[in-house]
């Protein structure tokens, strides 16, 4: 293999797996996300370190080409897992289509850790027995389809949700999901600034409008099922419908 | 913390991550499930190991709660991920009700690993936006709603179905999802004798007849995006419909 797509994990170092810190402490050239922990890309000593965010799909998918071609052990650190929202399928496709070898390395998804972490099981016996994961942040231009998830039964997870949760909650009212139905917005999931915000589907915008990104959002009656204390009163106190 | 659920990932040891390596290493009881990596069980040298499988649930839950109120450090380790149909919920259930303190260490669930590790991205621009996720075998009695499953656009997952996929796969078709809808069912992913097997839901059950457990069933377009060519044939060489 020369390119490796490599699921980082939600942050903390230490849910990144073995086979990723391997790779990443041998690389030649690493490419990674903001969302990547600093702890990790400071694994990588002998690398080139290449920083994602300014740069366009299009020029990632070039690096990654270019530098696979020559042969040099390329690491594609993305936050999460490569291929879970991780638009790791678009870098495997412009490296398939170039025909540099590649692999996969499924890491710890923020659909795992975010609900695990914050004590919300995403399904439980008699609760919900399904999940549907979805993007607010699609960058694909159409909206949600909000009467399709409103009649969706089971827990629904969007990712990067958090900047359009007030439209997202007001839509999947008006579409018939309960006003009243429990929200968790779990946000920097397994980083030192963890936070978790619950209240209902009517107030949770407003609630969670001060949580830095990167976030998860849980909807349904196993946010219920929450066990830290000091997360379950904003339940009684959420802010009024506008 | 005394007890910590902890998500194993798929079985090969490198997709363990860090923090589940050094709790198992420094465990006093290991809980084991059968799915867990042999080489990750044999990491806890001076733990007392309990095999998960001949115990019931609620024997389970009382391992972890006696040995935990001693104070011992115990580790349950899952397959997977423990929140993600991994029913860790229970467990920690039972843990918050006893006032055993317990950390959830999320993994590296099948649901990233399986399809990743078989070039299959769930989401794809263009192609799919949505996820749905459901167990094929809940130990609650009641089956899917396949109307409500062909009704849903995206991708569609389902865990622990390939025992019941001829009834599963014959139901999402009556209920209205294409006959000629590409399924891969992943088998022990990332394990030494992983084996994915592609066909039209019409056919898979007849194709994948033959795989072990576990497994992952991915329906939807995006398998079409699998890259290793030698995958594709059974595409093209389905069973005929009953």
């Amino acid at each position: 293999m020369t390119v490796a797509l490599v699921g980082a994990g939600p942050g903390d170092i230490g849910l990144v797996t073995i086979r990723a810190l391997e790779l990443v402490e041998d690389c030649d050239v690493l490419v990674y996300d903001r969302l990547a922990a600093p702890a990790l890309v400071a694994r990588a000593r002998h690398a080139m370190k290449i920083a994602r965010d300014p740069l366009t799909q299009q020029e990632v998918n070039d690096v990654l080409v270019e530098h696979g071609r020559r042969g040099s052990r390329v690491v594609r650190l993305k936050g999460g897992d490569p291929f879970l929202f991780g638009r790791g399928g678009e870098e495997a496709e412009a490296l398939a289509d170039a025909g540099v070898p590649y692999e996969i390395v499924p890491g710890v998804s923020a659909l795992s850790a975010a609900p695990g972490l914050a004590g919300i099981p995403l399904t439980h016996r008699g609760v919900s027995r399904q999940i549907t994961v979805v993007t607010g942040s699609s960058g694909e231009g159409a909206d949600l389809d909000y009467d399709q998830l409103a009649a969706t039964p089971g827990t629904l997870v969007i990712f990067m949700g958090l900047r359009r949760l007030a439209h997202i909650a007001d839509h999947l009212i008006l579409a018939g999901r309960p006003a009243d139905e429990p929200v968790a917005v779990v946000s920097r999931a397994s980083m030192p600034d963890q936070a978790v915000v619950v209240a209902p589907l009517c107030g949770i915008a407003a609630a969670a409008v001060h949580l830095p990104s990167p976030s998860l959002v849980v909807v349904g009656a196993v946010v219920d099922l929450v066990r830290e204390p000091d997360l379950r009163g904003h339940l009684d106190e959420a802010p009024a419908v506008d």
